[in-house]
């Protein structure tokens, strides 16, 4: 089974794609959306058309991405939202069953502990995917999304229900 | 020129279109877009299908969107981001210049004040578009901000640039 991990974000978002055969996982590719200017229409449509070029490219089974940390900064948790709103509407458009997880999960499924350090991620994700060179910390994030649906998301053909931490 | 308004929100989104030729003003149709259920994703592909539905049958020329209020409320900020991802997302795919106003700044130019009540941008809107009955308050307040850009989005062929209250 095929699965990307989308770690959602307006100016960078990251992506990672892995294979898990059982509880085999393997790096298949990794990388970073990036949207700049000012035109708000204009950047999300920018990550629109790269997550779809991505998703073309490695035809994924599955999809997962991260909950949103919703934080007393108002107007970040709006950047943030429009940009998952734009992922999540473009994994749909491309049929893709899609979990749900929140950053605490991820890091207690992929470091073992739930307030990991960003330098641990990076670690334990290198690790589990032998010759993975993540782009950076972004992308990073997205494969250790990805491997936490491993864990939690294997069944093939129902879409997920959301998972809370 | 054919303005299409909206009014962002996850599970109604309101719409007006109105024809504006000078300061002659006219209603064409307005209307909600509703999303149900506890898929997101889906949810946010249905307000995509149906706002494209929307531009099809009423080609606007520009459109215009509420500038999202940003409140204490960080789930409600995350589900509002989401949605006005989406729709300025269907926007920009269908080549329309965008115009953004504050709501202060469509209450002011629609009834006069910056702090009015539903009911009198409703009062104002219907005065303003003779023969209009808006489908709900949301639709109502779509069409009050096709009005406003009306009057300050006049630039046919340039993308708008952004209005703060």
């Amino acid at each position: 089974m095929r699965i990307l991990g989308i770690d959602p974000g307006l100016r960078t978002l990251g992506w990672g794609v892995i294979e898990s055969h059982g509880s085999r996982l393997s790096h298949v590719a990794n990388g970073l959306c990036k949207s700049d200017g000012d035109d708000l229409g204009e950047r999300l449509l920018s990550l629109h058309n790269q997550i779809v070029e991505v998703i073309a490219e490695h035809q994924p089974d599955q999809a997962a991405i991260e909950q949103t940390f919703v934080n007393k900064d108002g107007a970040g948790t709006l950047k943030l939202g429009q940009a998952r709103g734009v992922a999540l509407l473009t994994l749909a458009q491309a049929g893709l069953p899609v979990g749900e997880y929140a950053p605490n999960r991820v890091k207690k499924t992929v470091v073992g502990v739930g307030h990991a350090e960003k330098e641990q991620v990076l670690h334990m994700v290198k690790l589990q995917l032998p010759g993975c060179q993540p782009k950076g910390a972004d992308a990073a994030d997205a494969l250790a999304i990805a491997i936490c649906h491993s864990f939690y998301g294997a069944t093939p053909q129902s879409r997920m229900k959301q998972v809370r931490a």
